[in-house]
């Protein structure tokens, strides 16, 4: 393995050409969601669910962001959990809930995958694969969703360099996918009093050096309720292109993740602050039409 | 993962009554610098250069950031360096040089102290004592600014927690100065394309947790002249009560910091959009008088 | 200040019956590859080239290294690397030669699985697998290997726990398979004079909590190849089980991490002195029979 | 404050001429401690209790680790505390019985200095000075140090780089006292399990880059009791040339740090093994005359 290669500049020098820089592509790029642009003027929110458990939690869910301005929704349907013996999600069963809230909201649909075996059938439900943090390194599964005509939300993994992150993008882009979206999520620090050390800096840092559309996790970031809108508003602030949350309809009865899920009313409460935010950065979070 | 919160928690349950605690005193309270108050609805702007380097030098920024709206100026006399062969500050002629532009501006400044033996001195002229990073945990030093009726800015140590910096703040607390303002600066982390990585979250964090104010360090924590405003405008968006920040009217001669420090025209063109992002939160920054 | 010790306390607290806990299997077990026995009182070395690059090189390097008393052969077919432009392995090519190659020289031998599809072909020509830094939480792939009935090389990730690593140990263990053998190689931190800081204080910490064997690599671990003696000698006298340490014919022209390999020479010299070391902890390491 | 030069070529590079720097004193030095010479073939063991507490337990202490070959004797008499409620130490009145110990056993005393204001008294009684890691970057308690002619044991911040290690010795040495032990005692990283990460890295690249010599502190570097003879013996077969531990006569009943000393039996058993590691590496401990 290579030593990495570790400054702005030299990644600029670099005398490979790469996909995921800024000098091979200078324009800012605008990720399309089947109908929703993540990469414009407007701050795109993504909320739902850790993890899809029921029809009933997955409704109450979607129809109430909805309302509060979210344009996409989220929700797990296989989890990678750090037990083997915690909850790992409803599977199949849960990528079809969450096609068949697609289909009732019109809200476009994000799940995470984890092997490349399962590249077709979540291909089959869902508008965007995710690949999460403990897959950044995952080689053989950004290889396959690279070779996807499916959007892609690519998440920061907890010990990666900016550097190493443009790199899996690239994975991704080099097999000739170019829909692919970067996601802050918090990094792993000394601190331990927040679960992750949520790193804003990686928004200018990604924008100034690759063209792909930057959005933040403050949910994953911070590992705290309370502490999300604060974070949240920190985000738009710094110049993310979106957001992606977790919202709850019964955060305390949840089965994973439910200490960092807003409630629906706090969501709500949220977007009305996120687009005053937004407004003071010339960005916007316009209703749902 | 589960969320390791235990600090917090602990901190909040821990049965020594703590000065610096939100139990023991419920209500933010205002650190008053010569008549500016941190901790207010107002954001206070702290702006000068790294180092004291001429009269010309202070004169020419200390009239540009107060006419920005800047409230306080910031220039180091005494400067910790990590090379014993790097400029060392001008020592008490810098300081001579603060009071002159101070008295001439009505701008009270702000100088960093670093050994017990400078208290004296220092105090005569500056109006808040500075503890910079590396002195953190130089608990002789925190006990003598502790017995000095002058207001602290206390800046995070790069390698301190959430707690360590509390505690290094009830030190100073316990010597009977409650005038403590608690500095973000950014803390160490494996990531190496900023200087250190600016951890905005300790900010509704330590507001949460205690009654001081707290204030951010863009410049020193993204070490990125380029990047400053992105994480100035997150910070007053995440709640900071004020900014200090590197400005110089010539960065690329400055003896330090110029990579990081502001040039005149950024700094004004960022208080104008620092001002809309503070509006969008219920805070203001109010022209001079 | 006080340790935070509460991830051991609580793992050995933990109410789940866990199979990587020495409360569950008080003593220490033994790994078996092919008649080679790791976790015993010898201490076996694991040596060979970071991947695999000709019949001429690995018969070279592989004769060589049994010479000097390596016990088992380890040589990458698959190569995870973090840009998508780099030499990636020969593939089953790789895999066929090392599996003439161990038939030649009896040495069994290791090599790294990255994705569910290949556990077949890989199970057909090694001895043992082995599952790397970046999969340490690729959950699919340690269920698959916890399937198999071939002992498994499990790495800790650069950025995972003590905790997060006897977790993933458990996803194998929970599947069936009982033969993993835990590898320290590196983490990541703050220092950047090395590629990684490696952690010596696992090996006690893990065989005090674990009855799985703990071996530790100290190329990766260090980067650097004059440093890889000393930390190797380390490893020893710090318990650990065994060592995996990358050897080349010819470093400089290595594909990959010829900066950390040893020479056969520089190999010899060290087995000498690890002997040594061995014996003054009461281990050894024999010769081959 | 100036960019971290972050590698090791860089700093021989390095155009101003150093004194920590191989370049210019490439043979390795020993350091006289009254009579005891730190970097030679022995390897010198430092040992005592975390804080004086009372003759008794500083008579007991001493006369047993004398016993078991150790060649100084530590203690604090000015103890750093994370809280400003925790015991700080006897002051004088410590130094004082470390001096009368020092002159009934021949052991040469080592004591944290903390202060600039301290330089006076401490170096009345102790034969050399300790700079802890809180004040690692204490520029102005550096200089202080570098005007005596007292051997100094500069500990490493623990999250100072081998760099900023390097520069911090030649704060002292620019001043004129080139007698400086270097002593890693643990990093801070993410990991939890232990108190620190104890780098042992850091042996082999700080005698590589410098002249000075090199001890290692398992105590504070782990934090475990337990742990210390695993990680004592590792740092001996690294290459160290010292270590500093503590032993309390009672470690149950100590003031500070018990849990990390090691009792009376426990540092006599482990000075026979580390004999043994010694010897294996071409080094040696030997007996008080």
């Amino acid at each position: 393995m290579e030593p990495t290669i570790n400054s702005a500049q030299e990644l600029i020098e670099c005398s490979v050409p790469m996909k995921a820089n800024k000098r091979t592509q200078p324009e800012p790029m605008q990720v399309n969601v089947n109908g929703v642009n993540i990469g414009g003027r407007e701050v795109i929110i993504i909320a739902g669910p850790c993890a899809v458990e029921s029809m009933e939690q997955l409704v109450e869910t979607a129809v109430a962001v909805r309302k509060s301005s979210a344009k996409i929704l989220r929700g797990g349907a296989f989890k990678p959990r750090t037990s083997p013996y915690s909850f790992q999600g409803l599977g199949e069963d849960g990528l079809k809930m969450l096609r068949e809230i697609s289909i009732e909201t019109g809200l476009p649909v994000v799940t995470e995958i984890m092997d490349t075996r399962q590249i077709e059938i979540v291909c089959r439900y869902a508008d965007m694969l995710q690949v999460g943090s403990r897959n950044m390194q995952n080689y053989p599964l950004l290889k396959e969703v690279g070779m996807t005509r499916k959007p892609v939300l690519l998440k920061r993994g907890m010990m990666a360099t900016i550097e190493e992150f443009l790199l899996a993008a690239e994975y991704i882009l080099s097999q000739g996918n170019g829909q692919v979206v970067l996601c802050e999520r918090g990094i792993r620090t000394f601190e331990t009093s927040t679960r992750n050390t949520l790193d804003l800096s990686a928004v200018p840092m990604l924008k100034r050096r690759s063209h792909l559309p930057v959005i933040v996790d403050p949910s994953h970031g911070t590992g705290l309720r309370w502490m999300v809108p604060a974070m949240a508003k920190a985000a738009v602030a710094a110049g993310a292109d979106g957001l992606i949350m977790e919202v709850h309809y019964k955060p305390e009865e949840a089965f994973c993740d439910g200490h960092q899920s807003l409630s629906l009313g706090e969501f709500d409460q949220l977007m009305k602050d996120l687009k005053r935010v937004a407004q003071a950065v010339d960005r916007d979070i316009s209703r749902q039409p």
